[in-house]
């Protein structure tokens, strides 16, 4: 017998087997994406687990087990397809598309992030600024007018944002996070030192300097710290 | 027989034990030390592994875990005392500690870090600058002049810096990480758009929005692509 499946039907069958894979995986796909790209720039076609692995600073057999969850890239003892890998990778994380992004929040750091160089060459378009400060709006930075907080939901819709950025001080950053889950967008940068509280269709990445030196300082234990000894 | 051990002998066991907890645990300590103080400032003594669960977007299971390896902090259906356990996890992390850091490179993201408020409250000092440009050595900014890096590795010896954060273009942060990790330093917070390589004595953080955005992307599926049906 021979089946026939919409391709609603097959559409929603991959997204349930990607939606499957552990974020922890996915979290890490990015890199692997940077990795192999510079391995490509260097001129290796193949590369193998072991390589990749020391680049990453992980096993050979996580990586397996990670690119697993997607398929078979490699063939043993053969090693990965750089390119094609790459552009697999791309392709799942979606590195191909354009997304739009509107920050919120414009004092020095939103201001800093409108005019960050390294998102545009990604794809990763700033094309909106909100302040609820009025003194803010209506100003210029990096080619954008700063609007007012009650333009973002006619913005993100006419617009077509997907992506927000939060760059207000933490008092004010679960607000602004409500306010633009409302409007609908699902990925959330946020740079304010706080955890916000989100739908679980919604994704948010904490960009927070300080809870990163906090999880160092663990390390930085002294051997010589007991002087006394009996 | 009763054995008596030399402070030097139990506090190499402790440090010993201590490095057998996962770094992902350890990651999410200083996250769940940020979500206790809120608590605290909240007005709350006790806090359930459900309510502190709820705040960091975790299961209760996994805190219960994550907690279990640093000893009994709370009772079985009693919750935490979450004075109690905040002071524990700010001691095991080194909080109570001044750190000083040695920040490289000075472009405007390095300027911005330099003039970070968040740091300082946090016991987190940026007490010296760094650049290889001549243009930008001897410039004073935030209080700081701006030093050669000839000059790293006597001054991190002299002040005592035990952190180097990296805030140099991609081409140059592998140069400056190694020279960094050179003068002893153990502990990077690396803002390149690069995963350096170090030694496993040395723990490196990267924060890097593009990665951030690109780890969400994936899950920015429309339902609503297929259009035929058959």
């Amino acid at each position: 017998m021979r089946r026939v499946y919409s391709s609603d039907f097959l559409c929603n069958e991959v997204t349930k087997l990607l939606m499957d894979v552990p974020e922890v995986v996915v979290n890490r796909l990015p890199q692997y994406v940077r990795a192999l790209r510079q391995i490509l720039e260097d001129g290796s076609e193949i590369v193998s687990s072991q390589l990749l692995g020391q680049t990453l600073q992980m096993t050979p057999a996580q990586i397996r087990k990670d690119l697993s969850y997607f398929g078979r890239f490699g063939k043993q003892g053969r090693g990965y397809n750089v390119r094609y890998l790459v552009t697999e990778l791309q392709d799942i994380l979606q590195l191909d598309h354009e997304w739009n992004i509107a920050v919120v929040g414009v004092g020095r750091l939103g201001r800093a992030i409108i005019s960050y160089p390294g998102f545009s060459p990604e794809g990763f378009k700033v094309i909106a600024a909100f302040d609820s400060d009025s003194r803010q709006v209506g100003q210029s930075i990096g080619g954008l007018i700063v609007q007012p907080m009650d333009e973002l939901a006619d913005t993100v819709r006419q617009k077509g944002i997907q992506i927000g950025i939060v760059a207000v001080p933490a008092a004010q950053a679960s607000d602004v996070v409500e306010r633009i889950t409302s409007c609908g967008i699902r990925a959330i940068l946020n740079y304010a030192p706080v955890n916000p509280l989100v739908p679980p269709e919604v994704k948010v990445r904490n960009i927070d300097p300080v809870l990163s030196l906090q999880s160092m300082t663990y390390y930085l234990r002294s051997g010589d710290t007991g002087s006394t000894s009996n």
